[in-house]
């Protein structure tokens, strides 16, 4: 796999590649260039050339990625894998620490780490959320990962979630829905998906003149989404569409579907999120907004060495939040609607 | 949580849970008690607490985890998260380094953990197998997590794939199973797994007089798995039972057997290994033979510093592989065989 060939996929010169995957946020890219050359070199699986890179740099430093958890969430290894990603070809050293959420094994950490002389932290959670960072680490080189965090000159990344909503919703609209459109699963205060997807999912709706028909709450696991599925279905009605708030409801949704005879997406269409290995798992091929994950630990290392570098500040005001794109994987769970 | 609650839930004396907790592997505590009592401190999400132990000793130490990769497997988290609850547990910080298979990447990587005088090293692969384990550090403290090393002195913590498949067998044969039982899957030649759970399954049904009735290969996926069982049914045969290699193969038997008109386990029993979310998910929920990815995480970070301590020589001649067990997940897929 050559730098050429990811240029070539993400149509932009080898040069533009080149910036992009030795970490030159300096080089004015666009966003929009930028992320396709990132995916590009991830589904092509790029690796930078270490071996002759060795002959110019010294492997000495390190950064250190504190989360709260790294393994109640499958995806929390792509977070772990980008981020070593990005830390290895700009020749640093990833540490990995988890504070289960335990202050007093975060403060630990964190001191642990300062003695070795991090060059910067990755402060991580494995939901959306806002998050209290340590005091200790905030006058550091400092990337936020999946949180935000008042008050503070750390730059975020985060996933667009209102863009994934849109984009689920668009889906169903180009299809030609829109009645009977229903969403599916908890809406839980303070939860960011939740409220960024419902939000981009309305935006979209209501600009087509369309409109949800209804939620079908549930919590965001197989069982309770062919619960809540089962259940509308025993009312003796019919959904044309389902947007699901994650593969498993969407995994819980085609039981319910199966067991009482509906066809995806003949019957009913289902859209989700995540796009997890379930979505490709299911039959028919499920229609998912990917979580970039790997993308995310990539980027939030990236950017913490070049600011650690003293770099960029990225549009006149230094970055204040990196939205990573939710590309939509179109499969096979979304039609027409049935009669 | 408390100490007293673990102890009585693997039903031992606080004092031998505590000193499992506590890795001293000095105290000629059966493997199978010290087995229990992890399970049940995992189960019960026990914490040592950390702040009164903080008093008594510092952190200072650290463990490197050198892998192949991560995030090719979503088990892999697990890996991680039971490595660092060990290494937290014994006050130290756990080094995460991945090597993706590159002798120079890992060269490299070992340097660095060297030069930060790491404790002892923990060297992972994700799947089971032989590994080449890089001369630098075999006279350092090592532990291997999932491979063997010809020649080293090292010791090996293994997933017991062998008694798996014997439990797996003996879940059908105790049910009534006889005939009519089919393992779905491929034999990859030199794969730890697929020929320790055969040669598993083998023992236990000939020794019971039975046999398998034949073999369904396919790659360890859901689609694969779907289009051998298809295949099979098409062809107007009717399986009493398969022992599916994963849980990825029995959801693509599942959906075959579901197409087909089959219920599970009315018409056809299924059995599987990994016991991965999957298994819960499916319907009817899955019987599966867990594989213990935290266990073997933990473990081999606590053996690691328990030796790196100048400690422990097992039964007289010191480790060579600690057999972690496979725990059967008994659910809804197993059933008596159809008339």
């Amino acid at each position: 796999m050559t730098l050429t060939e990811v240029a070539r996929r993400a149509e932009v010169s080898p040069t533009t590649a080149s910036f992009v995957l030795n970490g030159r946020l300096d080089m004015r890219i666009s966003e929009d260039a930028r992320q396709r050359v990132l995916r590009a070199a991830h589904e092509l699986g790029y690796r930078p050339n270490l071996v002759s890179r060795g002959l110019r740099t010294k492997i000495t430093h390190t950064v250190a990625l504190v989360s709260d958890t790294i393994a109640t969430e499958p995806y929390a290894g792509e977070i772990v894998h980008g981020s070593l990603a990005a830390a290895v070809a700009r020749e640093h050293l990833l540490y990995v620490g988890e504070t289960e959420d335990d202050p007093e094994v975060e403060a630990r950490l964190i001191e642990h780490f300062l003695d070795r002389q991090v060059d910067g932290f990755v402060y991580a959670t494995m939901f959306t959320r806002g998050a209290r960072v340590p005091k200790r680490i905030q006058d550091h080189p400092l990337v936020l990962l999946n949180c935000t965090a008042d008050g503070l000159a750390a730059p975020s990344v985060l996933p667009h979630e209102r863009e994934a909503g849109r984009s689920a919703a668009t889906a169903l609209l180009d299809a030609g829905h829109r009645e009977g459109i229903y969403l599916v699963g908890e809406q839980v205060p303070g939860v960011f998906a939740a409220s960024e997807r419902h939000a981009g999912i309305n935006e979209v709706l209501h600009a087509r003149g369309a409109d949800l028909a209804g939620l079908l709450p549930c919590r965001w696991w197989p069982e309770s989404g062919f619960e809540a599925v089962s259940e509308f279905l025993r009312s003796g009605r019919r959904p044309r569409a389902l947007i699901c708030y994650n593969d498993r409801i969407a995994l819980g949704a085609y039981q319910a579907l199966q067991e009482a005879g509906l066809g995806v997406p003949t019957d009913t269409s289902v859209v989700s999120f995540d796009d997890s290995d379930l979505a490709s798992w299911l039959r028919p091929k499920l229609t998912s907004v990917a979580l970039p994950h790997y993308e995310m630990g990539r980027i939030a290392v990236e950017l913490l060495l070049s600011r650690s570098r003293g770099g960029h500040d990225g549009d006149g005001g230094g970055y204040k939040v990196v939205w990573v794109p939710m590309p939509l994987r179109e499969r096979a769970s979304v039609g027409p609607p049935s009669r």
